[in-house]
């Protein structure tokens, strides 16, 4: 026992983190006390620095990469991993666009006054201390840095330990930008191993972080949730439906359909399932849109229904009705109401996104009323479920839990509320 | 290991509890399908039949009071947990008062449209499942019952062992009004067991139970969060802060510090601690206020300054600062200016309510935006702090947590949002 290395290093992880989590705290507090204006100026030379370091970044970048092959990480992931100039000068860009940003701290989300003259105000507060845990794209290291910041809260990043060496450069950057406008580095903290014991222990620290937003494949979240005594924002990914009901307009049908699914096929947002309602399917409107996917180089995987319409359709399992592909694949079955729809929905879905296509108002209002999805469209491609395209700006994620936040996370969904109350003596009787 | 009957019974528990969720979730998709004005009536209904069944609530009662008296509960938990017809018409007139609450459900919370036309709503809608795990008073049944009902949600109750019997009879009184108006009873369940087994699995089923709220002491709340892995709204305690500024009013102060500690002493949003201002101190106002609350029955714990400026002061130690009495007790304290005030409030205090009391500007406004907590107040009691004084009418209960929700909680923070856009067949290029 006395030789075990993981053993003898465990106590230094656990200081580590400690340590850690403590200046965090301590910054977001110091954070909290500054001028409002000093936040913008921070992310402004934080953008300055990313450009002035690029070519370290991409020294440090290359090492992560040579390790990346070493690993046989596959050539999409490497991709991911890679940074150059004009990948830095996008993530400059985009610190700088949520530095534009309308700053969320600070706004009165409702202000009343009661009979007793007490001035009630529910304002908008940092939450305190963000923990983001991330995989792979270290573009990510800057993005949520930069919303936290501008959100008024300190972080705590933990990346993929595939980008170690890029996130650390990455880090020590955004820190130099906010110590320039001085505001305290620790604001942003990298965690500084890639030890795995290191985020049960941040996992544990109900006094001193607020949050954790994991992002990430299934399994990494599942292991959050199962760790963590701080409250979790789940960012699970999408398995997104298009219902074609009987009364859709058959070219609109076919655009959202082909849009939803081949626009971007790996992202959470792109459809992983065509619903479509019999008497549709009956008019010769699910052979075209099948006919569509396939001209757009999309495999078909249907139920009997859809296998006699479009003889090029393999046979959808069980399986397929839960998969989200992420890829030119789709799996598409006829239903006989919307009723089953809905059900089929609610059953397999992921509670992301999903989407009817129909001209009847009862239709679109049951459907919109009774699908349990954080996003959910009449008429139009699950594609714009986007914190961009709801013009929310720069997005931490989108959220699939229902508490705090749900669906498309910005700035100011990294806030919460104060209650403030003003009087002139007033006690209870 | 075959004759141990807590290995035998376990998966009964486990299958209960299941069974349990299983029905809450699908009562709560017929819940949000049903027509939204089928809620209001199903309160007025419960209302009547818990006036109708009130002798057999107190029946059942008495065999719980009879059962506390053999366990030796005191007689303040024996007051908490009896019922008599004056309670029961209370109970009524809180859920009548609950129906007749605006309707949280369907409210737009925000809603415009995008340059591509896309009409963009958040619109509230239920969170789904709701577990609610209390302790002794049986009021709560009704209560929580009415609130999660009211927002459109399915709840999971689960009482103090201490008061099985009239639990069970008022959750029957309950459900039997929930399906008069032709929604399904199991709306509302309580966990037909007292085996503290059920807890632990409830609170793992992420796929059936969307959020729980325990409400009671501290242990209690610290347990359920090690074992949940379902999001957790926390309702601890308050050990609530008044300061008392250099630029204090001093007859607003006196009034402010005595209602604060005395109005009502044992409940969340009463002070536990008075700070005071060097120079407020000096200039006499410490005395005058340790006497106004020794007048008013009260003991004082001092730090140096206040047991020499009140002789009657006992000597605070470092739990004083910590403790929340719930009782005629206060620890009172000078501080050298604002920030050691914010510094000892935020170290000590409970993030939950806390109040200044000064003329000046300045000091209100620094002392709103430093101190970390859910209800900051300037010149009014503590007591405020509370859902009815909020005008929120009832509360599920008062939230020590930043996410979700904080402060005082009313029906629509059992609410979520949807994004829904509605378009005319638009796609992403």
């Amino acid at each position: 026992m006395a030789n075990a290395p993981a053993a003898a290093t465990e106590p230094d992880v656990a200081r580590t983190c400690e340590d850690l989590a403590t200046r965090a705290l301590d910054a977001s507090r110091s954070l909290n006390d500054a001028e409002t204006g000093s936040r913008t100026v921070a992310l402004e030379r934080v953008a300055d620095r990313l450009i002035e370091a690029a070519d370290e970044i991409i020294a440090a970048n290359a090492t992560d990469l040579a390790t990346g092959r070493d690993l046989g990480l596959s050539a999409a992931m490497l991709d991911r991993l890679t940074l150059d100039g004009p990948r830095i000068e996008k993530m400059a860009a985009s610190v700088r666009q949520i530095a534009a940003q309308v700053d969320p701290v600070g706004q009165v989300i409702e202000g009343y006054v009661r009979p007793n003259g007490l001035r009630i105000e529910k304002v908008r507060v940092p939450i305190g201390v963000v923990l983001i845990i991330y995989e792979s794209r270290p573009n990510v290291t800057s993005d949520a840095a930069a919303l936290c910041i501008k959100s008024g809260n300190s972080v705590i990043l933990r990346g993929g330990k595939e980008s170690f060496a890029s996130n650390t450069r990455i880090a020590r950057a955004v820190a130099d930008g906010i110590a320039e406008a001085s505001l305290p580095r620790d604001c942003v903290q990298l965690v500084p191993t890639t030890d795995r014991a290191a985020v049960g222990h941040l996992l544990k620290m109900v006094d001193r972080i607020d949050v954790a937003i994991p992002r990430g494949g299934e399994s990494l979240i599942r292991a959050v949730v199962e760790q963590a005594h701080i409250p979790v924002i789940k960012h699970y990914t999408g398995n997104c439906h298009v219902y074609v009901d009987a009364h859709a307009d058959d070219e609109m049908a076919r655009e959202i359909c082909v849009n939803a699914k081949t626009q971007r096929p790996g992202v959470c947002n792109a459809a992983e399932t065509i619903l479509i309602h019999r008497e549709a399917a009956e008019r010769g409107l699910l052979a075209r849109i099948c006919a569509d996917l396939a001209a757009a180089g999309c495999e078909i995987r249907g139920d009997a229904s859809t296998r006699s319409a479009f003889s090029g359709a393999a046979a959808a399992t069980e399986e397929d009705w839960s998969a989200e592909y992420l890829d030119l694949r789709i799996a598409v079955g006829v239903v006989d109401d919307l009723d089953a729809a809905v059900a089929h929905i609610n059953r397999y879905g992921s509670r992301h996104t999903d989407a009817i296509v129909t001209r009847r108002i009862e239709a679109a209002d049951a459907f919109v009323q009774r699908v349990d999805s954080a996003n959910v469209f009449v008429n139009c491609s699950t594609r714009f479920s986007d914190g961009g395209e709801y013009g929310l700006g720069a997005e931490i994620g989108i959220s699939t839990d229902k508490l705090h936040a749900r669906g498309p996370m910005g700035a100011a969904d990294l806030t919460t509320y104060k209650w403030v109350a003003r009087g002139d003596g007033q006690v209870r009787t």
